[in-house]
This record gives C-alpha cells, sequence and structure tokens, in this order.
C-alpha cells in the first residue's frame, strides 16, 4: 500500500466538526473520494459543511449515511462512538472499512471492533491536530499536514485494513506512527488529557479566589490556560473515557507540585531551584522538535 | 506631571537583563536620559550590552553605579534587591529617586524603603512586560509600550517620586495602575507566580513518569509549559518572596483540581462538565481583552 493512495467512492464522515469537516476537505483536496456524506446532530452545522463544498449531502441518521459507505469515520465527540457504531452497524456494506479519529483509544477500539458485522473491519487512529475551536467552520484542509497520527489497531485488527488507514492519513500529510491502544492512552493521558484539566483547574482557582484576578492575567497565564478554551463536552467525554491514565497523571502531578510548593513552604531556594531546571531543561529540549497541534 | 515626561540626567540600571535593557533602550528612545550606566555580574552581558549601545558605561560595583545618577532602578533577579539596595544606600545623592521592575512587592518596597538615606525616595514598581527570555540581548526598546504598569507606593511613599515613577512609566508607553504591594502580590500570585509552578510541575510529571512521553507533547502541552522555559533563578526567587500568595494559591487550586479529578473518579459527566464549562467560560470572558506580556 505504501506509496500509492487509498480511494474511495463513498465516504461517510460522522461529526462535521473540526476534525471531521478537516478530513473532509482534504480527502477531496487530495482526490481520495468521489463522495462525502455527512451526519450530526446540529443540523446549521451540516448546512454550513454543505454550503461550503466540504460535504456533498447530509444526514441526521447514521444508519443512512454509513449506506454503501466505503470508509466510515467517527469524528464525533468520543462518548457517542459506542452508541453510534451499535445503531449503524447492521447497515455497514460488506467489504468497508470504519475508523475513528478519537482522543481516547484504550477503552473503546475493543468495543468498537466487536460491534464491527463479518466483513468489516475497524481500525482506530488519533490524528495529533485540531485545537480549542470547534465546528465546520473551523475546518481547513491542511489541518493534518505535517502532524503526527497514531494508529492504533489490536492484535485481531485487519492487517489490510490497518494499512489503508495508515495510507489514508499519509496522503492527507499525516507522519504517521502505530501503537498500543493503551499505551497511547497513558501516554496522551500525560501530554494531553490531564494538561487540560490542569488548565481548567488554574482558570477556576484565579476567578475562585478574585473575580477580578483574571483581568490581570498577562500572556503567561494565557498561554498556560489556552487549552481551557476546548470545548468542555469533548473533555469531559476525554476525561471520562481515560480515567485511569487521568488518574494516574493527577497522582503524578500531585507529588511533583507537592515537592515545589513543600520547598516554597521550606524556603528552601536550592531544592526549588533543581526542580524548576529539570523542568525548564526538558521543556526545552522539545523547544526546536516539530508540534503538533492538538 | 501628569503630561510632561521627567528627565534624568543619569540613570543607574541595575540588572542589564531583559527589563533592565528593555527600559534603558526605552528611556533613550523617549529621550528621558542624558546617560545610562549599567551594573551587573557578568561581564559578558554588560560588555553586550555597551556595544550594543544599550548603556553609555558599566561597573561591576553598584556602589560606583548609583554614584551621582538621579534614577536608579532594580532590574535584577529580585533576591538581590535588598543586599544591593544595603550595599549602595550610602552613595546615593540627595535628592535621588530608587525604583525597581520586581515581581513581587509587598515583602520587598518595606525593605527597600526602610534602608533608604534621608533626601532619597523609593517607589516600587512592576512592569508587566518580559517573556521566558533572558539577558540583554533579548531587550528591545518597544516591550513596555501597551502593556500594564502596576505602582505599589507605601502611605509612607513619597508623592512626589510617585508621580514621577509613574510618569517614566508612561514615557515608555505604560498603562499605570496604583495598588497595595500586598493586594499586588496576592492577584500576582494567583495569576502568575503560581502558574509559573504549575508549568514547571507538569513537564517533571510528563518525563519522571515516562521519557519519551515529552516527545509526543502537542501545541497544547507546549501552550501550558511555555512559562516553564522562564528562568528558574528568578522564578525561584519570585516564588519564595511571595511565599504566603503562593503558598495560598496552591491551597485553592488543589482543592479545584481535586474537585474535577473527584468527578473523573465518580464518573461524573455532569459535574465535570459543569466545573470544565466554568472555566472555559471565564478564560473566553478574557480572550478578547489587551495581553500583558509576562
Amino acid at each position: 500500500v505504501s506509496g500509492s493512495n487509498p480511494a474511495f467512492a463513498k465516504t461517510a464522515i460522522i461529526g462535521v466538526g473540526l476534525l471531521g469537516g478537516s478530513l473532509a476537505m482534504a480527502l477531496r483536496q487530495h482526490r481520495l473520494t468521489d463522495r462525502i456524506v455527512g451526519c450530526g446532530r446540529s443540523e446549521e452545522n451540516l448546512c454550513i459543511a454543505q454550503s461550503r463544498g466540504i460535504i456533498d449531502a447530509w444526514t441526521q441518521n447514521p444508519a443512512e449515511a454509513v449506506q454503501d459507505a466505503d470508509i466510515v469515520v467517527l469524528a464525533t465527540p468520543i462518548e457517542a462512538f459506542v452508541p453510534l457504531a451499535a445503531s449503524f452497524r447492521s447497515h455497514l456494506k460488506s467489504g468497508s472499512l470504519v475508523t475513528d479519529v478519537g482522543s481516547v483509544k484504550g477503552a473503546l477500539v475493543g468495543k468498537i471492533e466487536a460491534l464491527m458485522p463479518d466483513g468489516v473491519a475497524f481500525v482506530g487512529g488519533h490524528p495529533i491536530a485540531g485545537g480549542e475551536e470547534a465546528g465546520c467552520a473551523a475546518a481547513r484542509a491542511d489541518l493534518f499536514a505535517g502532524k503526527r497520527c497514531i494508529i492504533t489497531p489490536m492484535p485481531t485488527s485487519d492487517r489490510t485494513a490497518c494499512a489503508t488507514v495508515i495510507a489514508l492519513w499519509r496522503a492527507v500529510g499525516m507522519r504517521t506512527e502505530e501503537m498500543d491502544p493503551f499505551a497511547h492512552d497513558t501516554l496522551y493521558g500525560l501530554v494531553s488529557h490531564f494538561p487540560h484539566l490542569v488548565a481548567y483547574a488554574l482558570v477556576n482557582t484565579a476567578v475562585g479566589s478574585d473575580e477580578r484576578a483574571i483581568d490581570y492575567a498577562g500572556s503567561g497565564f494565557r498561554d498556560a490556560t489556552r487549552i481551557a478554551l476546548s470545548p468542555p463536552d469533548l473533555w469531559r467525554g476525554i476525561a471520562l473515557a481515560n480515567r485511569d491514565a487521568v488518574i494516574s497523571a493527577a497522582r503524578v502531578f500531585r507529588k511533583e507540585l507537592d515537592s515545589i510548593i513543600f520547598a516554597v513552604e521550606k524556603n528552601d531556594a536550592s531544592a526549588l531551584e533543581v526542580l524548576l531546571h529539570k523542568a525548564q531543561k526538558a521543556r526545552n529540549d522539545i523547544s526546536g522538535k516539530t508540534v503538533d497541534e492538538e
């Protein structure tokens, strides 16, 4: 498959938001599909997507959307993945492929794969792209270009389908990497899911202590809390689906923060500098590297 | 004083880093001083500052630097303020003015003012400008333009000197605001000092859990931890000088984070969404406002 682009006569995008809409645009730009049907809950969003040419047609019925589709992409908030798969499974075309763009894999890929009928393969994927904007109005064809995509097959996953999903993301410009679904969740729990919760908590700390405090927030606070602008319904779902990794990251974080605060309490300048310096060095080490948007 | 710019025959900048160097450049650009003498520990940094025309001359001896100076600006890491003031106090010219650019005021302004000889006034200031870069190589004349500067006189402070300090920062383009030194520290403990410690702790969490994790950090993590690139010696001093506010912010933050993590543990989607939504709304409310760099 490497070197040749996949081609899909009909693509169904379930959830035409920032990721789903951008994938639709990228598939079209790279001529990977003939026809794209969008599906979602917001009629207004679907109308915008159609009027902008992001999708060719839309329906609010998932079972109708997947009919005759060669590939189905789950791009809603992750909470909806399993109920959606259950609702459209009997309408999937034999030989078709289902994938997703969800930020959590371990708890989900097994459940979704188990729901697939004979002749339909599921392979999970997590394109590390996006941002705090929501809705197809923010979609753009180059959202994925140059970014990383983690593909998370299970030992039971169909290898041909896995190769097709890899080829799909490569065709829209991503650097792909295979990873165990649970290893993925531990990793992204640490560097993405838990840090989002910290950002929300930081904002709540400022507004909870003093209403006017946040008006004095400078660029440091704003950068540190930019991800707190992310849609709460999306990140609620991600945090809950990746509970174990989030809770274990929180445990490590509490210890790390406690060490720093303990050094402040004890007025221990040298211990404090060691802790801050360790962080500065590690953060500086990634400064020059390619950045995945998320 | 309002409307007329202050003028200083000789300015002494103690600590010619990002802030001190930028102030020197801004004073010169706005023709507020005839001559600038720099003082610091690093001969290399002082040579760079002189060769770039940021300062006219330099000395490593603070007592020599302040001789005949009309205004002395403390712009070193804050830990050095009190020892420096003690070392140069007897060399200050009668009628001169001492000010500073430190991020912590409550614990410092009283001590510095108490060290001033008769005929010399001290008024503290905190220009909310800067960034994670260090040294005069990063200095620029427009660093302060359009940003906020908090002036923190005490009830005992000389009002004429206070007016001069306000006029100085306005002349280089800042929006000035007077505030009680301790109120300043509580506020900036919440929106700046403690969030820096959180950023350092977040990086240590990622590298402490899994060495390769940080390589997977996307733009969200990077923004959230950009302030962990800030110089550890500077922020160690700030955290220790503003211990009480930092510790009290940490206490509020632990409660806020615990509420979020508790909702995750209990799988309480609605409680979690309420907490995330509150933060998103508050963060969104400041998105359109003028940003102070720091």
